[in-house]
């Protein structure tokens, strides 16, 4: 449609109230904004650095509280999976399934994701080559299923640094609508010895570059209260700054729009 | 012990009697050249580029057949791993778990490879700093499983490329025995449109490198024919020149266990 | 001033005329967008991947005509130096001296471009961290020179391949100025065996996101007619779409500036 | 010749003293080891991240040493040149002159090396493809002169890395002899805050590596006491170890050699 789309979220389901707080603004700004949002929050952070870190409520838990705020706000839920298993009953509560960075090239993860009818919305892996994409985007599509979404989340540029390749998002958009990811694209993979740091100032400036490049939308995590997160708190935005980095965003996003549509 | 390792096989399970040639004869050199022998054959490639890529026999039909080749030539048994519930079945055939460098930050999988009390030898990934396989090796050993071996195969750089950077080799050691995988490290990944292509002629010069900086042995794709090889085909050694490459990578890890000595 | 700036011409002093053409047609359009014009072309392309490629018409005739260029269309110039002997004589000529990005960590050429009191303008260095271009400033300013300015014209990521890390602008315009430089950032070096190619396609998307996230000009090679220059045709943007570009170029510009503004 | 060849010396020259310590100390070793010995410093360290940093007596002091050291010791000289001026005065005193690796594509320069009729030493950029030196070395050639050397010290890999790829020593021989630069393959550029830091605790694997890689002499800049060295003293290997670290060179370049000449 044309419409911007915002993924956005505290990261892990850390608990109702959390979740409900950050779900209650954003649908207010988004309402506001004229963006269309979908509530995420992963049951599981199956891939931190260190086995000790927290790790989520667990798939049911995590699922129940989902569905909550789904029902509670009518609002549709995106969330990560990470084994074939999980796609089925996650499919149940939400809309969306994240497949993460990582596992962008899992052919069982792609196939299970897409059988479930819902949209599938596939990281790029940080080894990726944007055209690479196109294989994973088939992955999904042989399953008979059209809705699959592209993010972008920086590659591997050296030990613990990604950068962001501009050229990826109109590489990917030939396969599939691409969403840009502004919290992870700032992270610093295993930086702080025993889990991931992050460069939270470039922030903006990236979804700026990006949404003056050409998206669909982006994906970001937010909290009330980032360092209290109990994962990513380094690169989360604070709720009460969505507002404006929202606002700045979709004035990114609309001139993206236009230069492309100009092309066209 | 400081004997050299050696795990090798043809890449895919394709059938009895390509697997049969390659145990008995890589049996036989390695008996000859003092070189603990682990045959190597997965059920299943879960990562290829394309989903029309041939994936291997499946699990069942798989073990089958790596279980016949146990018996037959007396062999120890690694294969790779994608998903959980796989670690458990696997082990009741195998010696090693394998676990695919896009997954060494699959909390999960490690765990799960961990519990089988099987050694679990875990690739690094493209995207990882050599010293942060360390957390790798700790969620497992987290099970109290103290059998890892890490496995060197080169790092993104740029696109469709991988560097081995031969820090990693001392980096990693100080965690796990370190394997050096001769067969990956020369990929191009999706570099041949829809699937990966390789760089055959440098592999002799990486075993060499590798050897001399100091490993614990070798991971190396062979076939007898590798032109009809149903995956890898491009990277992998042919089994009829084995015992010179062999010959060859055992002189350089001489090197490197010597020098290494000296040193302490 | 915060006035948009813009340092063009056709790569190279191929002769009179080109010069002329592209100096009238953008003197035309920058005074009608407000933009503040320096018109660039070299004398020397003094680092072609191969010593057959075209070189350009020397010191003395490139600043003849360049000198020409000055006067019949009132214009400053800039023109890049690759030995500390040239500093002297392109200062009688032009407003600002150009260091290559290879060159930028020279010391001698840093200093005697910095003794003209000239305008230095630096390239960063396709192997250097962002913000060790600090110190190419600082070399200049030792001299007691404070003008310099600063270009981001993408990075080594891997081979053959130059990756546009939009962290550099904000991170380099703590010491100086930022230019743009939209033609070399989508170069790929010596990929086309014996000179270098590029992807002119990534252009407007590289340049609307680096304007987004707040530079204060661009440099862009230009030609009347790109398939005959005699130099980085494959790159250029045609004179006649030069208008449409800085258009562009231009609101994007001005969305960095305010979003920049902003968080002052 | 085959014969194993060692270009050596205290980085700068900082006084006849040291310079004549070093040039004593290894001949003597070469000459016990069978290794063809030329000494090296620098008159000028012309792109040192500061320009505060020291930069060497300059080229009358510098040549003037260089000759004492070359008569007292009988020892070829090799040092490097950073502008075209400086190739004739001192190919009087030294039979080999180096290109910078920042400096590889600097037409002029390679020119005037290459006209002199001395051996020309040139240095990989850390920006190019290692098939691309090819266009350096033939630049050279263009002069008449034949006598070419290449030398590898590792490649961009993110910022304030280097990584040094194996690959590169057998595509680049295909050129020209290849020399492995153990000292500059283990810096971090710009690392330490206005200087240049460096791990010398991996010379002495990267050093193995390339040997049985297969190259044609080693690079290494050592001092009687790095602490005090005036430049690139964190990288240097100290003058008492150079015995033992030739001896181990020595046996993995013969390793190196052995096998590629297994192969022909």
């Amino acid at each position: 449609s044309g419409k911007m789309v915002l993924f956005a979220g505290p990261c892990a389901v850390e608990s109702y109230e959390v979740c409900a707080r950050v779900a209650e603004t954003l649908k207010e700004i988004c309402l506001r904004l004229d963006i269309q949002y979908i509530f995420k929050a992963s049951f599981d952070k199956a891939n931190r650095t260190s086995a000790k870190s927290f790790r989520g409520v667990g798939l049911d838990d995590g699922l129940r509280v989902l569905d909550q705020i789904k029902r509670d706000f009518q609002l549709p839920i995106v969330t990560d999976i990470h084994e074939s298993y999980q796609a089925k009953p996650v499919s149940d509560v939400a809309q969306a399934l994240q497949i993460p960075a990582y596992l962008c090239r899992q052919t069982d993860l792609l196939l299970a994701a897409g059988e479930t009818g819902k949209t599938v919305k596939i990281k790029r892996g940080q080894f990726m080559a944007p055209e690479d994409m196109q294989y994973a985007v088939n992955k999904v599509k042989s399953t008979g299923n059209e809705k699959v979404i592209l993010t972008e989340r920086g590659v591997s540029f050296g030990y613990h640094n990604l950068v962001v390749d501009m050229r990826a998002l109109p590489v990917m958009r030939q396969y599939a609508p691409v969403v840009f990811d502004v919290t992870h694209s700032v992270q610093q993979p295993g930086g702080m010895g025993g889990s991931s740091g992050g460069q939270k100032q470039f922030a903006p400036y990236l979804a700026r570059a990006a949404g003056a490049v050409g998206v669909d939308g982006f994906f970001i995590e937010t909290h009330p209260n980032p360092e209290k997160a109990l994962s990513d708190g380094p690169n989360m935005i604070p709720l009460h700054k969505m507002n404006d980095f929202l606002t700045m965003a979709k004035a990114a996003f609309e001139m993206g729009q236009q230069a492309n549509n100009d092309v066209e």
